[in-house]
């Protein structure tokens, strides 16, 4: 079981290389960090883009791409689908979004012809390690779904299992988060909570123990949760945090990497293959390790 | 300018005693802390409760409370009608929950004939000290409202300011927190972000500086904010941050305490008196600084 962002990077390189295709691959910040994965034997690379700008970066960048597999396509709507298309066909086995706007690349990834699209939503889920929790946290989704409903919150659930799963956490501890831990009825989000629990009591929701409504606190604190007197597979013991909604998913990721000292990562789940969408404030470290966690669930099948 | 929860105390103890009031106080965590706080030179006491239940647990506990008043009251609510009564009337300076549901208290408390009902919205605001962050962090509203709209959101932000000011923050910077620091139609949070800023810029909340949408990166890193070509008084320098609603100001405060070793306190301001309404899950650290914030924000008149 991976239980830090290290062992993620040491999971990827034993696992051996996995191919990953960059959509629109001419920006500097990725290419840095898919030539620091390449040489931690984590990926090969192929390169679709813009091949002029790419050498160019590269040249400047003083980075060796001479093991790359480039596409030449200058148009990026282009380059993005012909990138898609290589995910699709399983020539790859994931796809990283260069600088292309994540919603261009995603409207094609949905395309109901590219391959790449399921029956499952997108989701984003990201991975926390933090010095003050013993385990790795998953945290969904607050970088895709904005208001998600009772149904899309299950399929949410859903592709962070599958996530947990290929890093060998085998029945995950899923806590749906609320402000409080009681059912509300005038706040939806713990009525969505008890409603997903009694659907992975009946197996609606599988491989995962779900409980909630639980506040932050309870989720990630034993001690918390009996103060409250909640008796609770999951309290203090959550391996994914299933946030209301996109902006409390949000700004929980984000107030830990930036006030609280922890180590992000994340990824796309829900389509063939798991897609890298990192941010330009991410650092090099986020962006490598979630090419790692990407590389890790291309790997289940 | 107050910037560390031992400020907070510092600043509390040199303005001298202010009287608070516990509502229903035969609890031991409350009379622990309000005892420490009464040992510090922060506050002089009034319990109000069931004079037996005090007596036999600070006789258990070993607390002297032979300085403090007490009104003998063993009926609940009418105990912590009496309570709100001596705040109301301007006997004590502070209100200070008991054993007794935050709904039950608040209803009291709101109503007509109170004495403490303005025509202020309640807010619950938090303050958090954070070892990666330069200053004192206040959120706003993770305990009370639970979707405000953008009126209520205008007034939760004014009682954060006061809170703040009382603080020696005589201009704070609000970062209004969506999930992007775009506005988005789709996603509310933003559009009441926007609508916010422009209320502070026409002087319709007063003393502060508001900037938003932000995301919780932009807010507090200024390198985050720049990597995203934000150009904000805010960014990266806010003191308040508002939520867009309970669950993500309840979340991000939480997450802070029990995974980012934050300190935190809170308290309800919009009363004619600060309200003290800690949780039994809070520490005895926590429920002392809320104490000496209510008793700071009771000074500003």
């Amino acid at each position: 079981m991976v239980k830090s962002m290290n062992e993620i990077i040491e999971y990827a390189k034993r696992q051996g290389r996995r191919k990953l295709a960059v959509a629109v691959a001419q920006d500097e910040d990725v290419l840095i960090s898919v030539h620091q994965a390449y040489m931690m034997g984590l990926i090969d690379v192929c390169l679709v883009g813009d091949k002029e700008k790419i050498f160019e970066i590269s040249d400047r960048l003083q980075i060796d791409i001479s093991d790359f597999e480039i596409i030449k396509e200058a148009d990026e709507i282009k380059a993005a689908k012909a990138a898609v298309e290589l995910a699709g066909s399983g020539s790859v086995d994931m796809l990283m979004k260069g600088i292309i706007k994540t919603a261009d690349l995603l409207r094609i990834v949905l395309d109901r012809g590219s391959g790449l699209r399921t029956d499952r939503l997108l989701s984003h889920i990201s991975a926390i390690e933090v010095e003050n929790y013993h385990k790795l946290l998953f945290i969904t989704d607050g970088g895709l779904n904005i208001a998600p409903d009772v149904k899309q919150k299950a399929e949410i659930i859903q592709n962070a299992v599958y996530v947990a799963n290929s890093l060998g956490i085998e029945r995950p501890k899923v806590a749906v988060l609320a402000s409080v831990e009681v059912v509300n009825p005038v706040m939806q989000a713990t009525l969505d909570a008890a409603v997903l629990s009694k659907m992975a009591d009946r197996g609606q929701i599988k491989n995962c123990i779900i409980d909630g409504p639980l506040a932050m606190d309870n989720a990630v604190s034993l001690e918390a949760a009996r103060h409250k007197g909640i008796v609770s597979d999951v309290a203090g013991d959550a391996d994914i945090l299933v946030a209301p909604d996109i902006e409390s998913g949000n700004t929980i990721q984000k107030a830990l990497v930036f006030l609280g000292k922890a180590k992000s990562c994340g990824i796309i789940a829900g389509a063939r293959v798991p897609l890298v969408v990192t941010s330009r404030a991410d650092n090099y470290e986020a962006k490598l390790y979630s090419i790692a966690l990407a590389s890790i669930v291309s790997s289940l099948k």
